[in-house]
């Protein structure tokens, strides 16, 4: 089997679900408990934080656990948006963002908010430009992805801040569940105010996630209750999940200098191999883009019928995002981009993983050839 | 060591964290993908929400997985008011419910919706009457709980459920997080629209829960994106922690027959031990009471104090409720039922589980006696 489907979701690591089972097992007990069982999951959520910050180089009360970067998504934007609608009703966004964001932001929409979606140039970016632009006296959010889920473009994130920096009523949200860990992000330095997180996507557990909160930026809570994560999250901490994600994050860490090294290798392989193919187009740009990202279209082949040929030969591949692929409406991000419906309707996406190799993407770049001259007669 | 807090949180059972490993490492595909890793995961998703609908004796159509019972009471809650706030914007409750679902109204109370917050009995009931009383034209909502956390009064589901049969216009949301597997209910019968799970209170993982929505029960999502669970919670499923929750419920009602028996039996003997010594007064009720909390308080002494000396002999038991442990301040439930705050600000909650024994509860009794007279020295 050789997967490349990381960005849909990546196998937890074992020391990951190890830890897991060790603290849902020997400790258990609810963190808001008196005794010592509750003290002891306390600690070990404490620690989970304090390591997730450490590797996201911001304070520990920074770090807010989710069950996911959807939830992170929607907390961020609704919470901003709740919060302050008095003092401002126009949130900034793009029209590449993820699903979570931007159907958030059109639920806003029905309930009195007014959206601008920034459009973006050929290679998936938002002009900085733009966003000056699109500011308004009204405006309460701007919420940009750090790197895009589909085609890999990497935001002008720290701009974008800079531009911030001299407006302080604006709220700075980035979705960063695709990119950490393969690309750079400096919170405090581009003046991030609010940062989504999803474990599963850098080899953690499903439902876990995290949301950064910068000190002094406030929003609203989705989930009223008990009052954990300082009254922003109520709820029983997911304890394990919590210390499961840390430990996925620092192994991500740890790794990343030579697994980015290796993920831009096989990239270039597959990005050269893909050139010469005939009938084949490239949309993740050359410039500005993540190490782990791969997508093309092969022009007049349905990317459902793709999938499944190269699935044959033990290949797992997708088209556009994981959760929008059984939508089989052509991808926004590359409509966005200005691809045609039809060649983003043929559109595959590579997603790596640090574990990927050479060997595999020479084994996936045959793989395709060969789909690509079956198909092709069958279809003739 | 002798738990007697499964009311806050259980211990997973060993076969539920088997499964969560088994699904997290060699299932580990995003249930969204089109390819064969996505259509695993789909699948064991289905069968995790079949099995929990069939021991609700639901349709799994009906069944819609969260992050916990936090998350299930907020949905529930805050999705109904959403989406039928021009049908009307009274919403009823009592006084006695959970943290997250008394904040959650409050907070919708801040958002212009109005709330009425019935009494109880001095058991702990509320009468079906009031619920009568209370209904208005433009009430939308209510909400109220299964099993009472702190005390563990059974509240008159199936007679309210009677009463709003020929109210089709009312949704009625029952948050049964403590009662499920020990109290039965009937959520067709019992005419419930929205009902509120969480695994962990079942020897299943944190981090898991699960919304019962009646078929033609319409609400809101709070989580918006990429669609999962028909559009109603958003976000990449937690497939093995649904799989974990469908085995610790299906182990739940496995046991139950035996396992109610025994806590019954459990209960008895801690209630008369408990009555036999000088200066305790039991909150939990004789009649309409679950079999598996007992919550009492020892007159001058203040629980904390005493949590931590029956910690000392290896005994873990719980004030109030674990969300609301760090708030000290007396319990608003024994409030609402006539107990003096004074009072309120001593009690102790006791809560078993199936695998709790009778040698433990005589164990309990012992060391609480010894306790109180340690302490009733020490402060003289």
């Amino acid at each position: 089997m050789i997967y490349f489907d990381n960005s849909a979701t990546t196998k937890p690591y074992k020391e990951v679900l190890d830890a897991f089972v060790t603290v849902s097992s020997e400790y258990f007990g609810n963190p808001s408990s008196l005794h010592g069982l509750g003290g002891q999951a306390e600690k070990l959520l404490f620690q989970a934080r304090a390591q997730v910050a450490g590797h996201l180089k911001v304070k520990p009360s920074e770090i807010f656990f989710t069950s996911g970067g959807t939830e992170s998504n929607n907390l961020a934007i609704k919470g901003a948006a709740f919060l302050h609608k008095n003092k401002g009703r126009h949130l900034i966004t793009t029209r590449v963002e993820h699903a979570s964001v931007r159907a958030t932001m059109e639920q806003l929409e029905l309930n009195g908010f007014e959206i601008t979606y920034l459009p973006v140039e050929k290679d998936g970016r938002v002009k900085v430009k733009e966003v000056e632009k699109a500011v308004k006296q009204d405006t309460i959010l701007i919420s940009i992805m750090h790197v895009n889920n589909e085609v890999g473009t990497i935001q002008p994130i720290q701009e974008i801040g800079e531009l911030l920096k001299t407006n302080s009523s604006i709220l700075f949200h980035v979705d960063a569940v695709q990119g950490i860990g393969k690309v750079p992000i400096h919170l405090h330095e581009s003046r991030v105010d609010l940062c989504s997180f999803s474990g599963h996507k850098f080899h953690g557990l499903k439902g876990s996630g995290a949301l950064f909160i910068r000190e002094g930026a406030r929003i609203s809570p989705l989930f009223t209750g008990g009052n954990q994560e300082w009254k922003i999250r109520s709820g029983t901490e997911n304890v394990a999940g919590a210390v499961a994600m840390a430990k996925a994050l620092r192994m991500t860490f740890e790794k990343n200098q030579s697994g980015i090294e290796r993920m831009k290798k096989v990239q270039s392989i597959l990005r050269a191999g893909l050139s010469s193919m005939e009938g084949i187009q490239i949309h993740t740009p050359f410039e500005h883009a993540a190490p782990h990202i791969l997508n093309f279209s092969v022009k007049g082949m349905k990317a459902e019928v793709f999938i499944h040929a190269l699935e044959e030969k033990g290949i797992y591949v997708s088209t556009t995002s994981a959760c929008s692929s059984k939508k089989k409406s052509p991808s926004k991000t590359l409509l966005a981009m200005g691809v045609s419906e039809d060649l983003a309707g043929s559109a595959i996406r590579l997603s790596l993983s640090f574990d990927n190799t050479i060997e595999e993407a020479n084994t996936v770049l045959i793989a395709i050839e060969e789909a690509v001259q079956h198909l092709r007669k069958v279809m003739n």
